[in-house]
C-alpha cells in the first residue's frame, strides 16, 4: 500500500495500534495531542536524542526497518544507561523517503514495540514527515538514579587516576555481525550471535543504574568505538587511559570467523556496540559482573599522559588500531 | 570549509560556542555527555518532537539554515504552547546532507541561538550525523502549568458545545510570505511582515500559559492548516465546529498582495502558521487579546454535526476551501 493512500493520520493510528502496550496510553497526556506529558517523581529528567539515517547507519538492502527501529531504541536507551538513569519514555520522529511502504513501516512499528518491551520503555509521542531519504530520530527520557536522595550521574568527567576500567559484553560483536552481513556471510555457521548483536542489540540499562546506585562516577557508551569514546573520558576527566588488548573480551565467534586481529580491531574501533565502559574501584566494577551481562576489567586510569588513550599488547608494545572509531562526519556509504 | 576537515567534535564545539547563553551550561548535566539532565520543580514534564526536512519543509534555494533553525525552534515551542506548558529545553538532532558547509551550519547555530533567546528556551544537547539529505529534528521539553497545584493542560479533547473559538495573530500570513518567496516576490513592497512571519515566526507560548492559568481546557497549534487542525479538536472533543470567514483576521498585506480570496484560503488551509486556536468562554478568550498578540474570536463550538468543521460565509453559505491543510504524506516538492 502507498503511504499517501493511507494518509498521515491513518498511518499514525496504525502505528499506535501496532505499538500495543508499548504506546504510553496511561500518562498524563498520551500520544495524539500537540505534546506528551508525564509526571516525574525523582525530580531530575535525563534526556537524549539520536538520529539514524539510511545510507549512514543502515543500508536498505541489508537491514529491515524492524531492525532499524530496534537499533534506534537501543541507541537511545544506551545513552541513558551511560548516565546511570532509568529509561522511561521515547518520542519518535520518522522522516520517510520516497520508497518507504506501509508494510515496511508496519515492520518499523513492530520493531519499536518489541525493542520497547525488551528495554522497558514506552512511546509517548512522535512526528511523521516526508523527506528525500529515510531517517528516524528518537528522543529518550529517563529518571536520574538517586544516591542519598540526590540525583547521581555517571559522567565522562568522573574518572580518577587509580580507577580500574571495565566494559560490558563483548565489544566488536556487533561490528563483526555487520562485517558478515556486508560480506554476504550473514548465514555463516556460528555467526548467529554476531548477527543478533548487530540487528537486535540490548542496551545495558540495568548495569548503568546499578553502577550509579553503587556510587560509581564515570561511564560512557561506546557506540562510536571503544578507543575513541574512552578518549572522551580521558579528555573530560583530565586523566590517562591504559587498555590491555589481552584483557579485551572478544566474542569467540568473531575471532573464529574473522580472525583474531580483525576481531580485536573491531572491538577497539568498529563502533556499533551499545556497551558501556565504566571506571571505578576494581571490586565495585567486579561486583557488576553477572551471567546475563558479563563485565570485564580491561585497563586502568592513570595520572600520566592526561587526555591520551594508550593501548598495550601482551608484549608490552603500544598498539595502534587502524581506526579508533566512527566520526559522524566521515563521507557517506561505508 | 568542508565538514570532514572540521570533524564531528570540532563541529560540536563550534556550535556550542556559537550558541553562547542559549546553550544550557548550568543544568545538572550540560551538553557534551551521553545525555542531558535537569531538575523539574513542577513534577510534570511536557515533551514534543518535530522533524523539518529539506525539500518538504524548506527549499535550500529560498531559505537559509538560519531561518530553518528559527522555524524548527518555533515549531516545537508552538507544540508546548498548545498544551499551555512553559517551554524549557531543546535537544537538536542534525542530519547533514552532502552539500552542507560549515558556514551554513554556523548560520544554523546562530538561528538556533537567536530563536532560543526570543522564545526563552535553551539547548541541552544534540546529535550530528551524515545523511543523504538534510534534516533537523528537535525535541522540546517544558513544565506543565499548575492550576490549584495540579498540572493543567490545553487538550484537543477539551472543547465543549457553547465554547467560543479564538485564534492568535493573523493566520495565513506565513503562508502568504511563502507564496511571495516561491513566486520570486520576496521583495514586494509591503510584504516585509509576511516574509518575516514565514522566516522568523514567534510561537505563542505566553498566550498558551495564560490560557492554562485561566483554566481554559482546549487549544491546538495550527501549523498544518487551521481548518484541518481544528478538525482534530472536533473529532477528539466530539463536537461540531463553526467558523465564520468574515471574522478571520487576515493580514492586510496578504489581502493587498495576493487578493482577498487567496489570503482567506491561506488562512484556512495554507498551514505554516505557528498560531494557536483556543476554545472556551467568550469573555476569557477576549481577555487574552493584547497589543503584542491579537486574539480574535472566529467561531463557536456546537453540539450539532460532531466531528465536522463547517465554514460559513457572510452570506450564510457554506464555504469549502480548496485545501484544509497539509498532510505530511502528500508527495514531495510543492
Amino acid at each position: 500500500m502507498r503511504l499517501d493512500e493511507l494518509g498521515e493520520f491513518g498511518l499514525i493510528d496504525r502505528i499506535i495500534s501496532r505499538l500495543g502496550a508499548s504506546a504510553a496510553t496511561d500518562i498524563l497526556v498520551p500520544p495524539g495531542d500537540d505534546a506528551a506529558a508525564w509526571t516525574t517523581s525523582a525530580g531530575a529528567v535525563v534526556a537524549t536524542i539520536d538520529a539514524l539515517a539510511e545510507g549512514t547507519h543502515w543500508r536498505a538492502d541489508t537491514m529491515t526497518l524492524f531492525d532499524v527501529a530496534w537499533r534506534a531504541v537501543a541507541a537511545n536507551v544506551s545513552d541513558l544507561a551511560a548516565m546511570g538513569a532509568e529509561p522511561g519514555y521515547l518520542l519518535v520522529a520518522s522522516a520517510l523517503g520516497p520508497d518507504v511502504t506501509v508494510e515496511a513501516l508496519d515492520g518499523f512499528a513492530d520493531g519499536l514495540a518489541t525493542a520497547c518491551r525488551v528495554h522497558n520503555v514506552r512511546v509517548a509521542g512522535g512526528d511523521i514527515v516526508r523527506a528525500r531519504s529515510t531517517l528516524f530520530s528518537i528522543a529518550a527520557f529517563g529518571a536520574a538514579t538517586l544516591v542519598s536522595g540526590e540525583p547521581h550521574f555517571l559522567r565522562r568527567s568522573g574518572a580518577r587516576a587509580g580507577d580500574a576500567i571495565a566494559v560490558t559484553g563483548t565489544p566488536g560483536a556487533s561490528g563483526a555481525g555487520l562485517a558478515l552481513i556486508n560480506a554476504g556471510r550473514a548465514d555463516a555457521p556460528g555467526g548467529d550471535e554476531l548477527i543478533e548483536a548487530h540487528r537486535r542489540p540490548i542496551a545495558r540499562a540495568r548495569v548503568g543504574q546499578q553502577a550509579a546506585t553503587l556510587g560509581l562516577r564515570c561511564a560512557i557508551d561506546i557506540s562510536d568505538g571503544l578507543a575513541q569514546d574512552i578518549g572522551h573520558v580521558a579528555r573530560r576527566s583530565g586523566v590517562g587511559i591504559e587498555i590491555a588488548t589481552a584483557q579485551l573480551p572478544l566474542h569467540p565467534a568473531a575471532v573464529e570467523l574473522l580472525g583474531h586481529n580483525a576481531a580485536l580491531d573491531l572491538a577497539l574501533g568498529g563502533g556499533e556496540d551499545f556497551e558501556l565502559v565504566l571506571t571505578g574501584p576494581r571490586d565495585v566494577l567486579r561486583s557488576l559482573d553477572s551471567e546475563s551481562v558479563p563485565v570485564t576489567l580491561i585497563g586502568r586510569v592513570v595520572a600520566e599522559h592526561p587526555g591520551e588513550v594508550v593501548i598495550w599488547t601482551v608484549d608490552g608494545e603500544e598498539y595502534r588500531p587502524p581506526s579508533r572509531g566512527w566520526d559522524q562526519l566521515r563521507p557517506l556509504e561505508r
